[in-house]
Parts: structure tokens; C-alpha cells; sequence
């Protein structure tokens, strides 16, 4: 008598979470310096130091009714328009506190997006791999589904796919650039071909179809230039949190923008919040909403996740593995080195190291590598990796 | 091409906001000393000082990177275990961690029981008065709600409205003790009724029916005791939020308790996880985790409300009101001067005093007065309460 749906999520087991209980009980018995764990995606440096601070010195100056208090649905007035400024500043746009929608980080804002767009029938475009959590919200939120297969050279667009895939149905695609688990950042050119695209369809349909960004990874970049999408295509909201940028996933605080250039942007964006209030999320955490305005653009220090970088893209090319060096996010998405990425994980298990299996990313042949871990991790990791290559020899 | 339930909460006027914000400008004409808001139940006193002082040790001493990471979908096993020790000590029972999934709040904790129960055609019952996001929780969860109608004598339950109402399609009823807007606390003896009904419609049906009880007033009250709904009936589920009780109502904290009792808890515990999960709720925000659970059971000083309950209750009883008294909340409902309540709070607006008629909340003829206010707005609002009682004689 309990629903199929939210049964089947709260029952089924994390692949994933299973590896991270796994290396902990390995742990217990080689000890932790020879497990090498690379499956979950935490944040592994702490909180950029202004940010304890802004938390203290709200918590002493603030009056406590008000810092602790219901905020406005869309959020603070205040952190909304440091949000928008600093947005503004970066990208040269125009936005205003009434564009930003403050959630309780990513995963709601990604939800209000679905469930304040999808009308029965609906169906949303993925790209492989994606985050498998995408699929569910949309599940949730009663939309359908479709995935486009990986483009696995570059991890760019497969354009054949996208076009054959685009029909009357299609409401919205769904873009995470820096992207988990690839670490790809879509170039320029791929972002002005598919709003090209869409654009055209949009028209052929007659309703505009709605490119959904999920960018909590923007920051975390390796030199490359994330393109602003809102400059690319009109009909774009822009999902974000900052649990990466600024190491505080567990506070959950994030954001919708609803660019004034979408099509009745003020509709959709009370669609959105209509959305939010019927799934209960009635303010994104108070304090944590003033904290994190007051730190926007600020981001921990990403160094060690640079040097974890290159230290795994070199060693495992010097060791034979095929790696799209990942241009942002703190993941490595190398080729199995035979076809069977879960035959491969369970190999690399044995040696205990742990790598999550692409297919649950709907992009079998590969294995995501956590990097935000000690760099000490990847230099022990390193000969058990080239081992494992050379088993494959 | 939006859907429409979610536009239309995004875009539908709250009257109680619209209130509140008719008060501000008001205040900017006649000084704010003159305008008597009583129409937000956003609590009016400070946390209590060891919450101030938990957050400031833990963001001082805590690791940051655990402080601030992901906790477990179901919270951080700490803050739980704490929760249950604290109601086992105070209720005698044998709860644990495990019985316990942390949310986002009350509204949260609602959300995800009522996603993770709702199958097609489920109905679930509310008894007026009853704070009105329950309806919108329950129709964005896919379930039909039957309204109970008001016992207005002493806001107990009308049992032979609620007999005539409960059908094999049954799945729950959501109860709200200490009530939001009437103040009532359901005595042992309306429990114990209440619990013999469900268990005999159970058996008949063939399936549970079950309690949903929310219940952030629980600390909020003025000697009554708030008897242990989980004594009186196997199948309740105990949604609690520490926004009025800590006063923190924007940090978005609180828990479902799946008690052991409940048939198939283990079950009903993942489906309502699941939900968390499929509505994007990763985890409930984790340094008030940490925070709420060291400070649980304890609570604002609730003096203030306790002496504005008092002036309110006398004053206009006084003045020819009918009162029921309130065990507990922070909200009075009185019985309006004339059947028309809106045309009631209208006639009280023009005075500049603010009540909420109680039509909203499926209970004609009443208006909710929040007295979570300064006690000096209650003394110098007395007056106007007997100007208006006087413009009816």
C-alpha cells in the first residue's frame, strides 16, 4: 500500500555509497593509508576562511529574530541583490534580486525548475553521462525522459543524436557544464550549434524549449573559461549552489536564475517558486543564505584539486589509460581498460581502489575518479593504478 | 505552457502577506506605534542563548569540511541519536537513530510522508482549522482532501463528521496539537477516541490508516500537557519542526519519527526517505542539525507569550469576545462580531488592527490573532479591540 516510486528510491542500495562503506570497512582491516577511496564526490578542503568569519560575525552582530528568521520565499532581499551584483560584475548582465529564486541548494533548485515546468506529456533531454539524480528528479516531477549517448572523444554534443532526439514533446534539456562525472566544460561553438538549434525548433514547435544549466561546478575550473549560457540562448534558467565553490554541500544553499530574456520570465519564475511551495521548501536556510551572498565568488582553495589533477591525468597516460583531461569539476572519467566498466571497478576493488562504474552514469565504459580527497591518496594510489593496467597487459 | 497548479501558487496572493505588507506602509503613515499587526506567526523572541553559543563552539572547534559536508540522507547520526534519547527520556519510549529522518523543516517532514504515502486515489483528512499548506502539500503529492468541519465549542474533533468521512480510500489524517490557528490541544480523551475509530476502520479496510502528526507547537504551551500521540495509536508518524520552539524558523530544521510500532516501519521509514530523496531534499541543513539536536527539548523564553496570552485572553473576553483559550501555539481565534469574519477583519483593518480572517483556514466566523508580538502592541492595542467590539453594539 506504500507508492512504487519513492519506495523503490528509499529501498534501493547506492552503488556508490556501498564503495564508500566498503573502503571503510577495508579500512578497518589494512588500514586507511592502503584504501584508496575515489567514490564520493565531498568537497575535501575546507571553507575559504571568510566564511567562518561572515558565520561568526552574523551570529554575534545580527539581531537573532531576524537572522534566524522566515526570509521572504524567494529569499533575502539583501543576499538576493549581492547575488545579482556579483553575477553582473562577472558576466556584464543586468539582473535584479527579482531574477534569483534562493533554494536549498542544487537539487531543489533543479527540482523547482521540473516541477514548475513539466505539463503532462512533457519530456526533458539528457546528455550522457549526466548525474544519475537528474533522471530522478524528473521521474519525481512526472516527466519523461530521454538520454543522448555520450560524444566520448571530447565529451561535447553529439549533435545527430540531439536533433533525431528534439521533438514537439521535448520541454527542456538539461546542461551541466563543468560536468560530473566527464569534468567537461561545453566550448563556445557547442553552445551557439545547440541554441541554434533550438532556437529553430523552438519556433517549429511553437513554444519555446528550455535549456535548464546545473553549474555548481563554475568555479572550479582549470584555466578554461566557462561561457555564460544566458549569452548563448534566451530561454535558459540557471540552476546553482554553492557547495563546491565555496566547500559547504552539507548547508545546501542555492539558487535559480530566471533571466529576464526568458520568454514571460515572470511567469515561469512564479512557476518555480509556485513549485517550491508545494514541495515544502518554503526558505532556503536563513543564515546560511546571508553567508553565502556575502562570500559569492569566493571559493575555497582549489589548488590541491589542481594538483591532484595533474598528477592523475599524467600518471595515468604514462601508465596507458585513455583520459579526457577534465577541464573543470574534481572528476577524472577515463576508459575502462576493457569494456565491462563494472567487470574493470571490481578489478580495481581488489586492489582497493575505488571507482564508480560509468553505466550509472548512463556511460558505460568508463569509471568516474573522485579527486577531491589528500593529495597523499593519489601519489599511494598511483602504482596500484599502473598495476592494474598492467594486469590488463 | 506552464503547468497550472505550480503558476498558480507562484502567482496567487497570500492574504496574510498581503496584510503584513498593507501594515508596513500603514506604519509609514500613522508611526508604527499605531498599526496592531497580529497576522505573522513568525516568532517574536530570540533563540535561547546555548543555541547562539552551540553554533559559535561548533563553527569554532569543528572540523569545517565534516561541519559543513553532506550528513546521510537521513541526518547525521549524532544529532539523531541525541533526538531520541531526549524524547525516550521524556516520553518513555525506545526510539533510535534509525527512527528518525531529519528534513527541512516541518513543511519538509510533511512533503516527504505525504509523497512517500500517496498512492493513486488515496484521500487524506484535515480537521478545521487547519493551516492551509497542508492542502497545497497534500494536492502537489497526488492526494484528494475531505475537510473535517470545525468543532467550534472547544476545537476538539466532531467525531460523527469524521465517521461519516473515513472510507476505504482512506489513507491518513494529518493532526496538528497544539493547533495552528485555534490553540486547542487535543485532550487524552479525543486521542483514545480517535485511535479506536482508526484501528476498528484499519481492520475493516484491511489496510492502515495512518496519523500524521505535525507538531512544531509541542513546547508551546501554557501547562497543559501535550499527550504522546505514538501511546494512543500504532500507525502515527510525528513531524516536528524546531522553528518555534528554538525560534529558528528560517533554518529550515526538523524530523519525521517513524515509531517501531508502525506496521512495516522499516518500509514506510525508506518510502518517506525516498521522497526526501525524489523531491531533491540531499539533507536536512547540517550545522543546524548539529545545532538543533544539542539543543533539543530545550527553549526560547516563552514568558512573553505567556503574558500576552493572558492580557489577550481577559482583555477581550472583557470586551464581550468569545475566546476559547488557547493551551497552546502562539495564536488566539476568536469568535468574530458578526458570521462574516473577512467583513470582520475588514472593519478591524480600518482601525489598524490586523487579524486573519478564518476562512482560510476552513473555519468561517473566527479571525486569528498571532500574539507572538512585543506585549506593548498587545496593551496598546486593547483599546482598539473594545472600539471595535463598541462599533457593533
Amino acid at each position: 500500500m506504500l507508492p512504487e516510486y519513492p519506495l523503490n528510491l528509499g529501498t534501493a542500495r547506492s552503488a556508490i555509497r556501498e564503495l564508500f562503506e566498503y573502503g571503510k570497512q577495508r579500512a578497518a582491516v589494512v588500514g586507511a593509508e592502503n584504501v584508496f577511496d575515489f567514490s564520493i564526490g565531498n568537497p575535501s578542503v575546507p571553507p575559504p576562511a571568510v566564511l567562518n568569519e561572515t558565520a561568526q560575525e552574523l551570529l554575534l552582530h545580527e539581531d537573532p529574530v531576524a537572522l534566524h528568521g522566515y526570509t521572504v520565499a524567494p529569499g533575502d532581499a539583501d543576499a538576493r541583490s549581492l547575488i545579482a551584483a556579483d553575477l553582473n560584475r562577472r558576466f556584464g548582465t543586468d539582473y535584479g534580486p527579482q531574477n534569483l529564486y534562493m533554494t536549498v541548494g542544487a537539487a531543489a533548485a533543479l527540482c523547482c525548475c521540473f516541477h514548475g515546468l513539466t505539463c503532462p506529456g512533457d519530456e526533458f533531454i539528457l546528455f550522457a553521462p549526466y548525474f544519475p539524480e537528474y533522471a530522478v528528479f524528473l521521474q519525481g516531477a512526472g516527466a519523461k525522459v530521454k538520454v543522448i549517448p555520450p560524444e566520448i572523444e571530447s565529451f561535447q554534443i553529439d549533435f545527430d543524436a540531439l536533433e533525431a532526439a528534439i521533438t514537439e514533446h521535448t520541454k527542456g534539456l538539461v546542461l551541466n557544464s563543468p560536468n560530473n562525472p566527464s569534468g567537461a566544460v561545453y566550448s563556445a561553438e557547442t553552445l551557439r550549434r545547440l541554441a541554434d538549434l533550438l532556437r529553430d525548433r523552438s519556433a517549429q514547435y511553437g513554444h519555446p524549449i528550455y535549456l535548464i544549466s546545473d553549474e555548481p561546478y563554475r568555479e572550479i575550473v582549470y584555466g578554461a573559461a566557462v561561457p555564460w549560457l544566458p549569452d548563448f540562448y534566451d530561454n535558459a534558467l540557471v540552476c546553482y549552489s554553492y557547495s563546491k565553490s565555496l566547500s559547504i554541500p552539507g548547508e545546501r544553499v542555492g539558487y535559480v536564475l530566471v533571466p529576464p530574456t526568458v520568454e514571460d520570465w515572470e511567469l515561469v519564475y512564479a512557476s518555480v517558486a509556485g513549485a517550491g511551495r508545494m514541495l515544502g521548501y518554503v526558505n532556503a536556510p536563513s543564515l546560511f543564505q546571508r553567508v553565502a551572498a556575502r562570500c559569492t565568488g569566493e571559493t575555497a582553495d582549489l589548488s590541491v584539486y589542481a594538483e591532484n589533477r595533474r598528477l592523475l591525468v599524467d600518471g595515468l597516460r604514462s601508465f596507458g589509460y585513455h583520459v579526457v583531461e577534465p577541464a573543470g569539476t574534481f572528476y577524472l572519467f577515463p576508459r575502462t581498460l576493457e569494456p565491462d566498466a563494472q567487470a574493470f571497478a571490481r578489478r580495481a576493488q581488489e586492489l582497493d581502489l575505488l571507482v564508480v562504474a560509468g553505466d550509472g552514469f548512463g556511460c558505460p565504459g568508463h569509471v568516474r575518479i573522485s579527486f577531491c580527497v589528500p593529495t597523499e591518496r593519489i601519489r599511494r594510489a598511483l602504482p596500484v593504478f599502473e598495476k592494474l593496467a598492467q594486469s590488463y597487459k
